[in-house]
């Protein structure tokens, strides 16, 4: 076992949404070690330019390398779509974005996929570009749900005020002319939370594609092709390693809503510099 | 005329809901030159740390100093509640806190007085310290309001969603035993442009404090009593400059919006690192 397979993989997001995907990671990698930057000092990243995303972009990714890890996973869509494809990373780089596109493209029969997100992700386009380059002719709508972020880190993830304002943004994307959208990407990884309200509303006709796990699915088999090297068995517990920018009294409890029925470590405090 | 009194107040706020302070300034102080910095890259404030907020104080008064404001407005309540007593800045700094205490005290024949504010400022409490300061003996309840800032930057500021969130805050501190509340200050920066809505949930029977408005006052006192130098007349047109750490294709519309009836010159982008 050489030092890098032992080093635990990188997951970084604006804040604690990404937990959800570290979730779907612990579930899938049992021997994996995980070290989880949320930049919560600068949160959130859905609402901000291109250019400032990309800057904090740099900054987590050179952070979690010299920290030792083995692979970043960007468990954020707006993060990811600040990625580019001839980036050059010390080490491997995993996005939602690629593997949220796979899926939807694998579910959706009739070649039209929603895509729910933060405006930062439907401003850049990056589903509707890379759908329609995986399978030309498929249709993409886009809907920015800038209030669902807010709605999550609240709690009130079963609350008629949150259902009424998915039922908006549902009535911008669902229905009108053309074949129906049978697919629905949650590209933001606070938004599994909202699973449950979403399976409610939509019905069964829909299939809702997760991001972050289908995320997970991929970097368990780069692991398993040993793409990756993989953990050896038995290491130390806790398995996660939380580090926040920012620190308030509320951020246990938060992380423990997201990273649940997994635990990690109290949140500690870092400087980005 | 001195080089500092025709030099311009800078006003800075988390991002743009600071904008409605410049606006109550603008309307009292005709012949000023504002320069208005929005950090909408670190935005919001009232989600994050004491230590973090003071951080990005410092920092936004610094760059404001340098640029040869001659007076710094605090133009947010998160922001004003990391202040200290004991700061020594190079320019005068003001802050809506302390305005906005001395008019509730004004107003309250109750001595039951209402903040509704972000959860930042509700936990650093400072309202409630200074106003049991000025008048012993006068109750205040706390409520944290997360997600109107949300709805205010969504434009929801006439919406049943958003009334009915406003119910739910006012569930929290109005009624109840013991004398009943008769002030209610409207403790972020971004809640002015709900005080319609307020209003009509509110009724008659409470006074609503508007902080940035107060504060324009004591600003204008100031500089009428000389111990702010005025501006000459005739200065230069438009009067606002507006500066922000981030820029989205909403900035513009959001500043009109905040700032309306005035107008600001279109958002510059600049770097405080």
């Amino acid at each position: 076992v050489t030092a890098a397979a032992s080093a635990p993989i990188g997951v970084f997001d604006s804040g604690l949404g990404g937990l959800t995907v570290l979730r779907e990671l612990l579930a899938r990698l049992p021997n994996e070690r995980f070290l989880y930057l949320g930049d919560t000092a600068r949160l959130p990243y859905g609402s901000k330019s291109p250019e400032t995303i990309r800057r904090y972009v740099e900054q987590n990714v050179d952070f979690l390398v010299k920290r030792g890890v083995k692979a970043v996973v960007v468990a954020c869509n707006s993060a990811s779509s600040a990625l580019r494809p001839d980036d050059r990373w010390p080490v491997p780089v995993y996005e939602v974005i690629g593997p949220g596109t796979r899926a939807a493209v694998a579910a959706t029969q009739s070649r039209r996929v929603a895509v729910f997100a933060t405006r930062a992700t439907v401003a850049g386009g990056a589903y509707a570009i890379r759908m329609r380059a995986a399978a030309p002719g498929i249709t993409v709508v886009q809907e920015a749900c800038p209030l669902l972020v807010p709605f999550v880190e609240e709690g009130m993830v079963d609350d008629p005020v949150t259902s009424e304002m998915v039922r908006r943004y549902m009535g911008g994307v669902l229905g009108g002319p053309g074949p129906e959208v049978d697919t629905l990407i949650l590209g933001c990884t606070h938004y599994p939370l909202l699973e449950p309200l979403f399976r409610r509303l939509l019905g069964p006709g829909i299939a809702l594609v997760d991001s972050g796990r289908s995320l997970s699915v991929e970097v368990a088999a780069e692991i398993a092709a040993g793409r990756l090297p993989a953990a050896p068995q038995g290491g130390p517990h806790p398995r996660v390693e939380l580090l926040v920018t920012d620190v308030s009294d509320r951020t246990d409890e938060l992380a423990a809503r997201f990273l649940a029925p997994h635990r990690a470590s109290p949140a500690r405090l870092v400087d980005l510099g």
